[in-house]
């Protein structure tokens, strides 16, 4: 069992705790959160030593892991703190809002060679990850088009998009990388995005955006388009289409129940997706955990680490660049 | 050019009439209808000879072949006038409403070896067919299941019901075909039926039924379900699904446009079925004159001949006892 | 918490064990297997007391609950002592094969107003449930039609087939309850059912069949179909299907996945359904217990009881009475 | 009856002159090709008269309306004839691949308030057409996003392509036209687009090419995104998604039959898209016909114009601009 400690108690660090306190591989030693009162009570339910300084964790050398869930402020320097004292590390993403804090994370470092796997969940869901299982068979020949479409059901409160970094940064980041996964060694190299507010005007107040489209070229000249909504009145939609010379494949939404409805005027009306991030992508949070276990005990590369957090930050930088200048921008990773 | 004259006038009567007109191996000769005004008026619109009596079209030497879509009772009466006059025949369904007519009429005509092809146009349907095809190909395996969905969208008139022979032999007698269709050499031996009004009490009166389910066993030990229904809030629900061994293939429901909503509540709602016959089964029924032609023509067997409206007529009237003996009845064809 | 004791540790055992051991309203006391080894290894998985005799569990006046999911033989015996002790019962389906012990169990524990939840998954399942709950709201007016199906993967060991009691008290009594469920106070009053074998001949040998269908007619008129197989090559094909006045409900199988590919000869082409009951009624199985907590600690009536199993079984003994007499055999519970 | 010429006896020419011909509003006269004998032959089928320059339909006083679907570069010098004796017009879609010999026409006939109708079919099928209804009555409340899929099955001949005007004029002109639909009087305001080559590389030799994606914005800040391919392993692929405040609307793509397959390996596998645009698109072509003959005798505007045809131009070479410019080009209409 792999000892480790969990950074951040909030509605998603919960989440993690629970499924490492599930995991056999892992025995939740410590738990911390900045909100005292928080790590007590959530201590208790998920059976943990609750800390009220996170360096207790660092310095006790039978811990060998720990799970970043905190405010992403925070990340870096949980990070070079924890490198520093030779833990693997799991990252929630983004890594920071700051490209060079984060390029000067990475030179910090790199000497340590250190396991880092970052918080990006939908590399594991079990359909968008057969897309890539699927390409690699060569079931639909060459990669052409990458869609990807991803809503969310409500935009979350002021104070959180205040912090946020905007819509490419805190949310199309996961898209982002998502597209670089499929095209792996064809790295994206052009992106130009656009963004507007049509329904909700509170997002001009905060220079935010709750719509975002974005078209990216790759190396080999894949056309991948990203489609972002801050709301969506059917529920969480999560899509994304590979287009091949050969074929096509689709990961679509997952609904909790699969019931049809017949009336006078309509047929098959279904019922609504799964509400939010937790439920849709509730195997994902639990696969990348089997990941990092054989990430630390094995030491196979897990699907996502820094770098990828990294080159994700860079390609939202790019679209926040390409709203002004309106022309693609170069990708230089 | 294959001269035709067309009996019969009404809504299917019309339909066959224009097919009739628009393909390319048939010359409409003659129309007639027992409304004079009916006939006048249609042979208008089908640039054919109005009769006045059906004697004009049988003797007439160069008429190669009748079509047959007047009232049921009718018929046998054209089916054997025709034949001796060496027509070939197309029939829509049912034969007739009396088995014994049925029978007299086979004995009557057999020394003659007539061409007459029956009008079950489910067999001709591209979907319903296909599934002929796969199950021939092998695609599903050995058959082991046949469930036939039939729903019309509204029950006729009272006239047309008490006229009708009841939901078995007017509207289930579709479904006996196509059961027959799929079992191929391996025919129905055994019926039980059930039947019911519930929404509807009017069938009460005319002793008929809104609602019937038919229970099937062939030789083979395939086991087929028929469910019907006279009414059906969504549309014309018409749909086939064969098990096998190896797998199942389905032939499912039509739609004019294959639009989607999604909103608040549902996702994912289309738009109604076709709505009734005609439309559902255009193809079809533009299919079975390319049959008829090569019948006529190349003495090419088309999928549905006389016997087939005899046999589907003596499971109907199997469904019938069955309701009284409440115990399966053997079909003796 | 509630104490509650587990009889039989099988995979079903098993399975339900975890889900108690993770469900806040149980702790889970006692294990017993009459397999000793078993009975230790599981206990320590499920970090309960291994009992060798289930006899401690009724002594220990603490228990409030004993969990029956031991082989069918014993169920009754268990039932009766468990009663008699006062505790709260979850027995798994089918009460037992003898519609005689049946009846005499429930007179034997009658004067005690005993608290027994019938297994009967189903009825639990999101999808099949919400049905239930449509049909309650009027969403498709009066219900008239019920088509269940339901086919296994692929056949249980001939050892296992051999004490099953046969497809009806096996198989199909799930659908059985399950027709009881959406009828309601309307309950079945006739049953009709056909067998047969066709590609597995083993179950020749064994006087069973792989496939059954069963038509079932309830006093109200409703009309329900049954589709059981013992195989299903694309995998558990779980459906229901009620059609009525104003509409149609259905609740159609899931899958792992929701990805769909498409090339050269198909189109949205779909992944597996969920292989078999543990995973596609995974919810079910959580939910049961949530009802199982509230019967015992608040009274209020889970969704299956005693009658439920005890009328399934009069239904699978009326059809298997029916392949005999080749008639309609009426219901009397 | 509207007495109508046709000219250009190609595919399209054809199954239009066969629509003009079935059509009870027009009674098509003279037919017209470069190929006379193609003419001779197309007149007899058609049942008009062949002839052999299109001043003798310009000269008959008594026909009132002239069909273009000749080839391209044909168009403006026969619309400015068209209208200058007169006629009213239906023009195949592009008007020219120039849009300076465009708007020297717009020019030319603007003091003769012509009736030209533009043959930009997708506004008529009836499943991209409803979409637009659904929009008007406000189903998914404001309009934010459109997402139209366009795929060929295959790429047409090299002689065929060189002449086209490339990707933008001859393919994705149909879309940004769909485009300008569903936008309204919001029109589209800045638009950039991407090209590229990965399978076939024979459009590098001719300076075109196979893949094609367009990012638009509108002046309310809708985003739209067309996604072109010349060729489609698994069909001819139309779609378009409408995303607004209140919900979603989707075209989906239309089959010739509805079966589906189950097997091993795969659920629900569907049969293959309508073929190509004349099978696709049959009912639209019918539709747009309905419309003109409106047009024509009732005055009744269609739902395009030449104005439709111009501006779909000017957005087809905003998009060629952008490539070069690798930015946001500015659409003025």
């Amino acid at each position: 069992m792999i000892n480790i400690a969990l950074f951040g108690l909030g509605r998603i660090g919960l989440m993690h705790g629970k499924n490492l306190m599930r995991n056999k591989n892992f025995n939740l030693k410590y738990v911390y959160d900045i909100n005292k009162n928080l790590t007590k009570n959530t201590a208790k339910k998920l059976k943990a030593i609750p800390i009220n300084k996170p360096s207790i964790a660092f310095n006790d050398k039978k811990l060998e892991a720990i799970f970043i869930a905190s405010t992403t402020a925070t990340h870096i320097k949980l990070i070079l703190e924890g490198v520093k004292n030779k833990k693997a590390i799991f990252c929630e993403k983004p890594l920071d809002l700051s490209i060079y804090k984060v390029n000067y994370c990475k030179k910090k470092i790199s000497k340590f060679n250190p396991k880092i796997q970052l918080g990006f969940n939908r590399r594991y869901d079990p359909g968008h990850n057969s897309l890539k299982k699927e390409l690699i068979k060569g079931k639909i020949g060459k990669l052409e088009k990458i869609i990807i479409t991803s809503r969310d059901p409500a935009p979350p409160s002021i104070k959180y998009l205040k912090q946020s970094g905007g819509i490419f940064r805190d949310m199309m980041i996961h898209d982002f990388d998502l597209t670089r996964f499929y095209l792996g060694k064809d790295e994206p190299s052009n992106l130009i995005a656009s963004a507007s507010n049509i329904s909700d005007k509170k997002f001009n107040k905060i220079k935010d955006f709750e719509l975002a489209t974005c078209l990216i070229k790759s190396k080999n000249g894949v056309q991948c388009v990203i489609t972002n909504s801050r709301h969506c009145s059917f529920g969480y939609d999560q899509r994304v289409e590979l287009f091949g010379s050969k074929g096509m494949i689709v990961s679509e939404n997952k609904r909790e129940k699969e019931t049809s409805l017949y009336s006078n005027n309509f047929t098959s009306s279904k019922s609504s997706f799964m509400h939010f991030f937790i439920e849709r992508y509730k195997e994902a949070y639990k696969l990348q955990l089997i990941d990092l276990a054989k990430f630390i005990k094995k030491n196979i590369k897990p699907l996502c680490e820094f770098e990828e957090g990294r080159k994700a930050l860079i390609m939202a930088n790019a679209a926040n660049k390409s709203l002004k200048s309106k022309k693609f921008e170069k990708l230089i990773f």
